[in-house]
């Protein structure tokens, strides 16, 4: 189905009326950016940019989606016959997908007339607004977790859609693997899981629902030993599956108490090789705390796909110049109280010391020289209608590593700050 | 496309463990209910029962899923045989959608084999998760607004589909109207908006913005006041459109003194019909503290598709009766330190005192006779498969106006607190 009415009514009606007041084809940029980093998060991360493209190419408006405007009266008709033959034809520049960004960084810039631009504007906020907001969150705990694996396992929490969004945005952000199939499926992202409560519970007795995991799905398997008494259940799992027991999962409790004495308990059964997988409720906070605990991987559900208190990234889509009669682009901003633009076509640059730390954001409106040991953030992804900045998952989750063992050390601290890295105009 | 790999990964290892012992086909009883209510909240509202049955409905294992599942090893032959025959033949019974929740309150009950219910419980979960949790902050929002509309219009701070979904909750909730033309299309939600910011700054000047917008869409519009000078911008549009303006919106500064300001100004230029909106991160606290200012209707976006600081549930689905080698159902519960379940089949009543006002949530399992002066919560939604409980979204919002009406009086506080309805068990 297509994404065209994933769309604001206003979007629509603006159309419309700069159709007919013929402002419509002017030239425009919007940008893409934040005013401020929410949570006081020192760093954002650049997530669903492959997304948007995806959904850029399937933006169109069928017979469904025109039917449903005609009737419901939503615009007029010269404005249907417009959008029926819809087709972004503009450019698109844009930071790359699993790097960071920073307060006014223009992490999507839109080129195009008004009309084929401004109506992109809901699917591209909520595409971005989203996937940073969770891959935003995921870094922080990928930083906690250091080099134990980090599986994604909250679909349950959040929108089906949103879930399978979410748990790539988690895996350019340093996640190992998902319990998700859908995103297995779409993005080739490695996928996880063994058993619930519920498989233990249905059997008549824990032993007889060891037995019959570890015979379907081998000694390798984990088994999930809390829900009844934790110690008996380790044992009975070392008894059934012996020593290459593959990992054992703990869902409730004091998690680094539990992890403590569950590998005492497995080092004494002989068991030295079994895993021990933590899970509940944990956050970036929990996960830290857990750094000396006998913990070999974290399953992180709700925390995650919620951003862990930062559901949405603050990011806004703003019309920042346009042509006028004389056919050259102008600066335009708006002055609203506490919520101004910054006016005109913006490039960006990341600026590194000796050392390859990022000291600033630079920020540069018009043209101008690329600066001596700045980075060029913006690269084309869109070319006249035709998407050219497409590329692997694996691309981006690599990105993103290098990208923050670039930042300040300051950067990796989980409390509440301001910005690793100052943004400056020039 | 089907549903069915919006499912987590263990739920089919766990049926591919099951089929293998035989413990598949025991009949089972499954249970969705929360622990607690995240946020202090009073109440809770159940919103997305209609949605898991359409999901149920085309939640099919074809041969794009089955490939999937077999080409990444997720599952074994004689499980994906399975699969490709899935079809859910047991009964659902659930509150109704609308309908309001208190700790524990079964809202959905899936009696059928582990293996065609175990599978369903990512996507029972992510949709009652999500639509609960933003149902209810909507109503709390559409308490505090009192007779004044809301706009729903956050569709750009979420994922692009959970967007749709938290507009169709909000409507159930009490909005309005919704700016998605998705929702619009899908669940014939009255869907609004005329123009932002940016299509003042694409126009040379205010004054033809504000000229092409009434000239397209008419004097009775909205006009976007707030992108330079209020005061100016509304002598302007008053000037162009006549006292017959539609409505003008603030979207910045502080609202209340605004929103005196305008509507004195907008008085003594004659328009005293032409009504004032107001935007800008609304949520039940700045819509409550707006109370006495002379505003006509709230938009609200970021604040309700983030569930207002709860953006998800705590909606669990647990086993909590299976049949055993005798035919007959037990209950079943796991012990997790903190997190314990109660086991057996439960049924729900809402008990009344003589004046119409919700006393307790009285809990019963297994057999029993109906309470007097209790209302029955669960209603049959799916019989041996077959959907029975769908009803018009016009049928939840009635409901869920009414069931608000029967809540004591410090239901409808903001504050944090306990539930406003104590459940018990009986």
């Amino acid at each position: 189905m297509s994404t065209a009415l994933h769309t604001d009514h206003y979007e629509l009606t603006m159309l419309q009326a700069a159709l007919q007041s013929g402002a419509a084809y002017r030239r425009t940029v919007f940008e893409v950016f934040a005013r401020h980093l929410p949570g006081g998060r020192r760093y954002g991360v650049v997530a669903g940019t492959g997304r948007v493209l995806d959904e850029i190419e399937r933006f169109r408006f069928g017979d469904e989606e025109l039917t449903f405007l005609r009737e419901h009266q939503v615009v007029d008709e010269p404005t249907l016959a417009y959008l029926a033959d819809y087709r972004f034809s503009g450019n698109i520049y844009g930071y790359r997908e699993g790097d960071l960004y920073f307060p006014a960084s223009p992490i999507m810039v839109v080129e195009g007339t008004f009309a084929e631009a401004v109506v992109l504007e809901t699917i591209i906020l909520s595409i971005l607004n989203h996937d940073c907001a969770i891959a935003s969150a995921a870094s922080r705990m990928s930083n906690a977790a250091g080099a134990r694996p980090l599986i994604e396992m909250g679909s349950r929490r959040t929108h089906e859609s949103a879930a399978v969004a979410a748990a790539r945005a988690a895996y350019i952000a340093g996640f190992n693997s998902t319990s998700n199939l859908m995103a297995g499926h779409l993005y080739g992202i490695p996928t996880a899981g063994t058993a619930a409560h519920a498989f233990t519970l249905l059997h008549d007795s824990e032993q007889e629902a060891f037995e019959a995991q570890i015979a379907s799905l081998g000694p390798e398997t984990t088994l999930l030993v809390d829900t009844y008494d934790v110690a008996e259940a380790v044992r009975t799992a070392v008894e059934l599956a012996g020593p290459k027991l593959g990992a054992v999962r703990i869902d409730s409790g004091d998690l680094a108490a539990a992890a403590q004495e569950v590998r005492e308990q497995l080092d004494a059964l002989g068991a030295h090789h079994t895993r021990i997988l933590v899970t509940s409720d944990l956050d970036e906070y929990a996960i830290a705390a857990l750094a000396a605990a006998p913990v070999d991987a974290y399953g992180v559900g709700t925390s995650l796909v919620t951003g862990s208190g930062v559901p949405t990234a603050a990011l806004v889509y703003k019309l920042v110049a346009r042509d006028r009669a004389t056919g050259r682009l102008e600066a335009v901003a708006k002055r609203s109280v506490g919520k101004p633009s910054r006016g005109g076509r913006k490039y960006a640059y990341r600026m590194m010391d000796a050392a390859g730390r990022a000291t600033t954001e630079l920020i540069l409106t018009g043209a101008h020289e690329s600066p001596e040991n700045g980075v060029p953030l913006l690269h084309e992804l869109v070319r006249e209608g035709v998407v050219v900045g497409r590329e692997p998952l694996s691309a981006a989750r690599e990105r993103h590593a290098a990208a923050v063992a670039t930042l300040p050390q300051e950067a990796l601290h989980l409390g509440r700050g301001y910005a690793a890295v100052p943004t400056e105009f020039s």
